[in-house]
C-alpha cells in the first residue's frame, strides 16, 4: 500500500467512524414511546453532529461551549433568562415564532415574544391608560382588528406591553410593580385604542455570556424602540408581534432580528393640547396600528 | 387567484421569510474579528435553524428546550456537570473525541473522556497499586505501548482512572480522597503494568434533566464496566480511551456510546495465590492492553 493509498483509506475510515457514532445515537432513540419526541431527538442528533463535523469541532472549542452553557445556566434565575436571550440572538426565537404563526399574504406579521411578558395583566377600557406612573412621553395607539377579508373582529383580546423611556420593563425594577402592560378588547367595529408611553431603544441584558458572545463577534446589543402586542380572537391564529418606531437608528441592526418592514409605523409628535379622550399638558405622540389576523389552521 | 394558488403562494412566502431570518443571523456574524469564531457561529446558526425548520419546532417545544437547559444549568456545580452529560448522551462527546484523535488504520481507537478525570494524579512505579483502599477485586493490567510501526515507545505517560466495584469514582465520594487513579511511565521496552480493582458497570448520574430525557426516550442510563486511559508520548497523538470488560451486559447499550469492539478485552479470573509481583489472598483478575499510538499530525 502506498502512503497516498493509506491516507485515503484513513480518511475513508475516519468518515465511516464518525457516521457510525451518529447512526448509533439516532438508533438509540428508536425505542422512545412518543413518536414526536423520537423525531425531535433524532433530528437534533443529526443536525448537531452535522454541525460538529462541518466545523471539525476541536476539544478546546467543545470545552468552551460547555463553559458557555454552564455560565448561562448559572446567571439564569426568576428575573433573568439567558437561554431565551441566547435563542433570541441566534434568531431561533424569531424563526420559531414565524413558523408557528404562518405567513398569510395579507395577515399582520409576527415577531419575537421576548422575555418580558407577564401573565394576568390588568384589563383597561377602550381609551384607557397603561402608562400611568411610567417615565416617558404620552403615546396614543389606536387601530382596528380585522380578518384577512377585512371584516372587523369584535371582542378580540389585545395584550400590550412595553418599556419606559429608559428602556426598562416593569419586571426589571425592584418590587412587584406592574406598569406599561395591560389588555383590552376590541369593540363591535373591531376598534381599540389606549394610552401608553413612547417606547425607547434599549440594550438587551449584556453582562452575561450572551453579551460576551455579542462583544466577541462585534454585534450590537441594542433593540430598536417597540411596543409588544399579542392579539387573540376565537377562530383566528394568535398574533405575537411588535410595532416599531419609524426613524429609530437601530431598525437595521436589531440584536434579536425582530424587525419587519410592515411593522414599522410612523409615530406622529403633537404639541400639548387636546388629544383623544383627554387634554395633555405636555408633548405627546400617536400612531395607528391596524391588525389583520389569519384564520385558524390556514 | 384560486384558493390553491393562494396556498402555494403562502407556502412560498413562508419559506422565503424563514430563509431571510437565517440569512440575517448569518450576516450578523460577518463582522466578527476572529475568522474561526465567525465560521463556528455561522455554521451553528445554519444547522440550528435547519433543525428547527425540519421538525417545524412548536412554541411549547421551544419552551421545553429552554426549561431543559435552565434545569441543566441549575444542577451543574463543581462536582456535577450536566452539560457534559448531555453532550455524552447525544454522542457529541464521542464524535468530538473521535475527530480530534483521527483514525489511523493501525492505532488504538479513542473514546470519551468523561467527567471524572482529575489533574495531578499520583505517580506509581511499574507494577504499582492504584487500587489500595478501593472496594473491588484486585485486577492486574499490563501491556506495551508502540508506534504503528511496532517500535516500542519508552517513557510514554500512561494515565489511568476507574470506578470501584460500586461504580463510584473517588470524586463522587465526600472529601478529597484520591484513589483508583494514577499515572506511570513505560520502560525501555515500552511496557507498563499496574494493579487496580476490577471495574463495574454503573449508571451515569440520572437524577437531573439528562436522566429525565433518557427515561422519556426509554434509553438505558448504564455504562458497561471500563477503565479510563490517557496515553501521552512526544511525537505521538495523545490517546484518550477506555478498556471494556468482555461479557459485560451493557456493552451493546452504553449510555454515552463509548464502546468500540477493539477496546473490549478479556479479563481473566484467577484463584488466590501467586500473582505478578505479589501474592494475592483473594480471587483476582488480569488483562493485557497493548497500545498503538498514531504519529503526531498523521
Amino acid at each position: 500500500m502506498t502512503a497516498e493509498h493509506e491516507t485515503l483509506g484513513d480518511a475513508h475510515e475516519q468518515a465511516a467512524r464518525e457516521q457510525r457514532v451518529t447512526d448509533e445515537v439516532v438508533a438509540s432513540f428508536e425505542g422512545a414511546g412518543d413518536a414526536r419526541l423520537q423525531h425531535l431527538m433524532q433530528a437534533l442528533t443529526r443536525h448537531l453532529h452535522a454541525f460538529a463535523r462541518e466545523v471539525r469541532l476541536t476539544t478546546p472549542e467543545w470545552e468552551a461551549a460547555i463553559g458557555f452553557l454552564t455560565r448561562a445556566g448559572h446567571i439564569t434565575d426568576d428575573r433573568r433568562q439567558e437561554f431565551i436571550l441566547l435563542s433570541d440572538v441566534l434568531g431561533l426565537s424569531m424563526l420559531t415564532v414565524g413558523m408557528n404563526a404562518p405567513a398569510s399574504a395579507s395577515a399582520t406579521e409576527s415577531t419575537v415574544f421576548g422575555p418580558f411578558f407577564l401573565e394576568n395583566s390588568p384589563e383597561i377600557p377602550r381609551g384607557g391608560d397603561m402608562g400611568e406612573g411610567v417615565k416617558g412621553m404620552p403615546c396614543h395607539v389606536r387601530g382596528r382588528v380585522t380578518g384577512v377579508d377585512g371584516a372587523p373582529i369584535a371582542g378580540a383580546r389585545v395584550e400590550v406591553w412595553g418599556a419606559d423611556e429608559d428602556g426598562f420593563y416593569d419586571v426589571q425594577y425592584v418590587g412587584d410593580v406592574v406598569q406599561a402592560r395591560a389588555h383590552l378588547f376590541t369593540d363591535a367595529n373591531g376598534e381599540y385604542d389606549f394610552w401608553t408611553v413612547q417606547p425607547a431603544a434599549y440594550p438587551i441584558p449584556h453582562d452575561g455570556p450572551v453579551g460576551d458572545l455579542l462583544a466577541a463577534t462585534n454585534r450590537s446589543v441594542m433593540r430598536p424602540a417597540h411596543i409588544h402586542f399579542m392579539v387573540e380572537a376565537e377562530g383566528f391564529e394568535t398574533l405575537i408581534t411588535h410595532i416599531f418606531v419609524a426613524g429609530d437608528e437601530w431598525l437595521g441592526d436589531d440584536a434579536v432580528f425582530g424587525v419587519k418592514q410592515s411593522l414599522i409605523l410612523d409615530f406622529e409628535r403633537h404639541e400639548p393640547g387636546e388629544a383623544p379622550g383627554r387634554r395633555v399638558d405636555e408633548p405627546w405622540s400617536s400612531t395607528t396600528f391596524d391588525i389583520v389576523l389569519a384564520p385558524t389552521g390556514a
